[in-house]
């Protein structure tokens, strides 16, 4: 399934409507406003993330000529309209909170497009695509950074992960929340995330002998040995290891750590521990994988368990106690005038908005408020900040390392409350006078 | 994040490993099986689904100049290696279960390898990544089939699904699994599913007005009618309707449907089927969507709510009750000996296996037999079959609409009492005698 570009990964209302409002000469500016219902209960905050991606998507939005012919062939488009798609580029502005910043869900707007009606109507599918999933997995992510915060962490998923983007995608948010690295190889190739990796149980499998197999992975990569040991029997390997180690050390090849990946973790890791131990072996780390999530985490690390590092996957990356979230893009305001929509349990707030966010006098989040972008009452930090301008980007190009501190410096102001695998009593996201008096007047015109 | 190829979709630890296996020679045949343990409780079955993706990925598998000199970058791998990864390709065979087949997990081969070692360990990450997503996706959708069999079913669920490729993926196994099309409009340039689409809320709300919208769109689109209803209030939208409709029919236009996207949808679907069958509108038929999955549709078809398709989304293509299932890819045997590993809880069936489907006097599934290839005391319909051979294609390529037959047969013969929402219990799959005495066998060397 080669992508020629990603012009089609969207619905195709969006471009029956732009049939439409082409037909219409609906061209004035429109102001779309992307946001999470909730969130769920289990998700005391969310992580902004995916940004990046959607700017790559904007700025290189086109309609190949190949995209042009097979919309003819669909016979639901107008030559005229057709033609129109030749020059259809994305010519707007975004402003959004920056990658790594934590926000709260409860329509508090993260993105926000002002553009032409058809272009900023026409990119939602793909936006929602790419924002939703790096917001759910960097939100899944900084729980686990929240349960072993003094651990290594690495994403261990894309087998699982749903799709090759996912995978990416996944690799990507996790090291935004904290992550220390990733198994995935494209994700080092087309991310620059570092790539951390031992072996798998057919290796093993594949000798005869079990120490064996250890020895041969050690002389081929000496600079990077870390055996997997639950194969056959944990405990008989880690002695094997023990029997191995003093004839690598002559070789001058240090052991650096072993993986453990089903069983009792924290009682395994335990015993593993004491065999290296008792054997003057301190220097060989624990990795553990399997079926690991924060809850996982957070029991290993009360039992005191040993292990130095967390490869975690399919829970993770597939955001199993949440595989989705409740993200959305809305039309706020459509030539001059605040839009809404009243669809029960969907209502929307209407206009342009700003959050603000305010912290205590220990530079704590105390709370933030949602207003309209003219409400010069409301001061605070600003959130939503530019980033294209007229189709230009006008943000610096960040590294991923720039977006992981950015996270780490917001967990370090989130109040204690929150910052917990329990579910907790929401931050107060507020609405301002100003906001709600425009829903007001927007109800009363269109359901009255 | 553009992909030069897929190859490098891999995790580092298979790379790792290749070093060794070269280094070592290591080069005998490997017989690799794909399985899925489980299935959870809410899956009564699986679908196979993902086939054709393989095989598209096995047959032009290469390392392109640019992954060999990013591969040399990481400092992870001798030159001598490298070199050889320039003539890396998979010159293997598989076999495997068609796609649209009906299996049932518990460990049941549903794809063979068999390639020299090298080969059949490097596609490890990308296969599991392809099959596990598309199974699980087509599993879920033959719920939503069960559930409502003779309405129209519609993806609806890329803007949340995990990314770009899910999403894809997600319109391919939806329509295996008997949807009949999908909103995604690169799902139908790619995959030739049928495209089907509406309008969004925004339409309406950048309107100043509701019943002009509709009228607006119905000139722009005449030949594909189908209104948005539930902006502001529902019944009145279908009043406005049905004040509409004459005008349109003037010119010709007949209104093909209208679709509600929130609310009590069996309440309000009755609603508007009355004021629209009162006013003689008869053709319109109500499409409905928000929130939709199995559970959600055959609530609404006890109730006989007057709906006649459904769009169905997020919980579909996130597979939100069990968004992801243990499928697993293991070493059977390396030069000519069997494999399997102990692991606590992971323990794998040894030696290469088919496995055998028995039908009952009515043609209906009875139950099937693993056991191992050269067990001829097995009689029955041998469930894998040959798909690549030496590394071409050997197998016919097939067509969606083929492998959406193929699962419609399956379900036909699918026993009653797997044919529901409702945890079954499990379809008997049987592990031969000769499968049994070999595990022992194995078990006796390895673990005493």
């Amino acid at each position: 399934m080669d992508l020629q570009n990603q012009t089609l990964l969207t619905d195709l209302y969006q471009l029956t409507m732009l049939q439409a409002y082409a037909k219409e000469q609906m061209h004035e500016e429109a102001v779309f406003e992307l946001f999470f219902r909730g969130p769920p209960e289990t998700r005391n905050f969310l992580v902004m993330a995916g940004l990046e991606l959607v700017i790559d998507y904007l700025t290189s939005l086109h309609f190949s000529e190949h995209d042009i012919e097979w919309l003819r062939s669909t016979e639901l488009f107008q030559d005229s309209f057709l033609e129109e798609l030749r020059h259809f580029r994305f010519k707007g502005n975004v402003d959004a909170l920056p990658e790594g910043r934590i926000f709260f869900g409860q329509q508090q707007p993260v993105l926000r497009i002002t553009a032409p009606l058809s272009q900023a109507q026409f990119i939602e599918s793909r936006i929602i695509n790419l924002i939703h999933y790096s917001v759910l997995i960097a939100s899944k992510a900084a729980r686990c950074k929240i349960a072993a915060p003094t651990k290594q962490l690495v994403d261990f998923g894309f087998r699982r992960a749903h799709g090759a983007e996912a995978g990416l995608m996944a690799a990507r948010s996790c090291y935004i929340a904290g992550f220390q690295g990733t198994a995935t190889v494209a994700a080092g190739q087309l991310l620059c995330i570092p790539l951390i990796g031992t072996m798998a149980h057919s290796y093993i499998q594949a000798h005869d002998n079990e120490q064996e197999a250890f020895e041969k992975f050690a002389y081929s990569l000496p600079q990077h040995v870390v055996f997997l040991i639950d194969t056959y029997n944990v405990e008989m390997a880690a002695h094997k290891i023990v029997n191995l180690a003093p004839r690598l050390k002559e070789k001058g090849i240090v052991i650096r750590g072993v993986r453990l990946d089903s069983g009792d973790l924290a009682d395994l890791s335990q015993k593993v521990r004491h065999i290296f131990d008792e054997a003057g072996l301190t220097e060989i780390k624990i990795i553990s994988s399997g079926n690991l999530d924060e809850y996982a985490l957070q029991d290993l690390m009360q039992k005191n368990a040993p292990i130095d590092s967390f490869g975690i996957g399919t829970r993770l990356v597939t955001s199993n106690d949440v595989p989705s979230l409740d993200a959305v893009y809305k039309l706020q305001e459509y030539a001059d005038k605040p839009r809404c929509k009243f669809s029960p349990g969907k209502q929307t707030w209407p206009g342009i908005r700003q959050v603000y966010r305010f912290y205590d006098e220990k530079g704590m989040m105390s709370h933030d408020i949602v207003t309209l972008i003219d409400d010069e009452s409301v001061k605070g930090e600003a959130l939503l900040v530019p980033i294209i301008r007229k189709g230009e980007r006008v943000a610096a190009k960040e590294s991923l390392d720039i977006m992981q501190q950015r996270f780490l410096n917001d967990l370090n102001r989130l109040p204690a409350y929150l910052k917990s695998l329990e579910p907790a009593q929401h931050y107060p996201v507020e609405f301002s006078a100003v906001q709600r008096e425009l829903a007001d007047k927007l109800r009363a015109e269109k359901i009255n």
